[in-house]
């Protein structure tokens, strides 16, 4: 499980799910999810991948994107867009790590602004102007040929704690404000987002968790029970 | 048409050849031919074709491969083999250049030894051995990513002459040995790809076409009517 997750939310063609596991196989990657409200069809899935029938078979459907990257350290999503204030990287200049995850959008709709919530960047494959949307089956392949097993032993090791972990530091932190009576314009949903963001932009190490963990604990006594 | 032309050799799903228009489209190529004894399905490769219409109504239909390589200067067989004596080349190895053109082989069968006569080169996406075989728009995707737009700058020149160029000298030199008695064992069409074998493994330049024509033209006088 060393090369990236490759990770398809809401999918809405089985063959394309096919079509992945097929160029995963093809560039030595192993970890397939799926986020969907409802199961693929995994026959029609298994028709459009020869030779990649076992990585399908093992792969994990989860409900939401949250649950998907809760075992990663960086969570990659990809887009056909520009770079939006410079947050963008584009794919041919970034080198993979261990324990990533990467998110692919649907076929017409892409990503939305809450499956963006839980990725640390955005990663741009260099499309022209005049046609930037791929194929969902394609952009894996693309992806997976620039980070493939060509150089799949140099995966340095991410020092970032994995996404779960910091999603229950923002989930805590959301509930002992609350508890502690503040109650900004903001709803609930909302100012877990912006913690989120804010916790997302460089990532917590082991440490730095350990700390805002202990913190949170030490907060959560203050205020009793 | 700087970028190399990609050549679909009896492509046998339409959706196959729309999704090879997409890519090409995705990545700034815009010549897209196809070998084929009928000619495609437009309508159903339209329809996995968004935003690459105009490129797949612009795309050509030839007879052979022959034909269809004429006007290129050098000409690669992908595939999905191991090095065969060393004449493979890696993708991410070779920078492309003008007037090339890249074939790609049936879904199913891959490119015929018939096919190969045309090839200058193999051309191998280093794909794992356990699954090596690729989707064939997948396959496209990948050579299009690699060569792309984002080097599409560039592009060396080719100082080969055309295929077709060489290929006529192949056919005036076998009309030429039969008609001054030279009758090996083998039989014509298995001594026109000796000749091409031979005189595609390094290539002509224009000066070096230009003595073997001359040097056939004298020999054609000298045998006489």
């Amino acid at each position: 499980m060393a090369l990236p997750a490759i990770i398809l939310v809401r999918p809405r063609n089985p063959r394309n799910i096919g079509a992945a596991a097929r160029a995963m196989a093809n560039f030595g990657f192993d970890d397939l999810r799926v986020v969907a409200p409802h199961p693929p069809v995994w026959e029609e899935a298994l028709a459009s991948a020869p030779g990649a029938g076992s990585l399908l078979r093992r792969a994990r459907v989860f409900g939401s994107v949250a649950e998907a990257v809760a075992d990663r350290r960086r969570v990659w999503a990809t887009s056909a867009m520009k770079a939006r204030g410079g947050l963008a990287r584009e794919l041919p200049r970034v080198r993979p790590g261990r324990d990533w995850g990467v998110l692919f959008g649907p076929e017409k709709t892409g990503l939305t602004a809450a499956d963006l919530e839980h990725a640390d960047g955005l990663l741009r494959i260099p499309t022209a102007s005049g046609c930037p949307s791929m194929n969902l089956g394609q952009a894996v392949a693309v992806l997976c040929y620039e980070w493939g097993s060509r150089r799949g032993g140099n995966l340095a090791p991410e020092p970032r704690v994995p996404a779960g972990e910091l999603e229950r530091i923002v989930e805590d932190s959301a509930e002992l404000l609350e508890r502690a009576g503040y109650r900004p314009a903001l709803d609930p949903e909302a100012r877990r987002a912006r913690l989120r963001a804010a916790l997302k932009r460089r990532g917590l190490s082991g440490p730095e968790a350990g700390v805002l963990r202990e913190v949170l604990r030490r907060l959560d006594e203050a205020l009793g029970p």
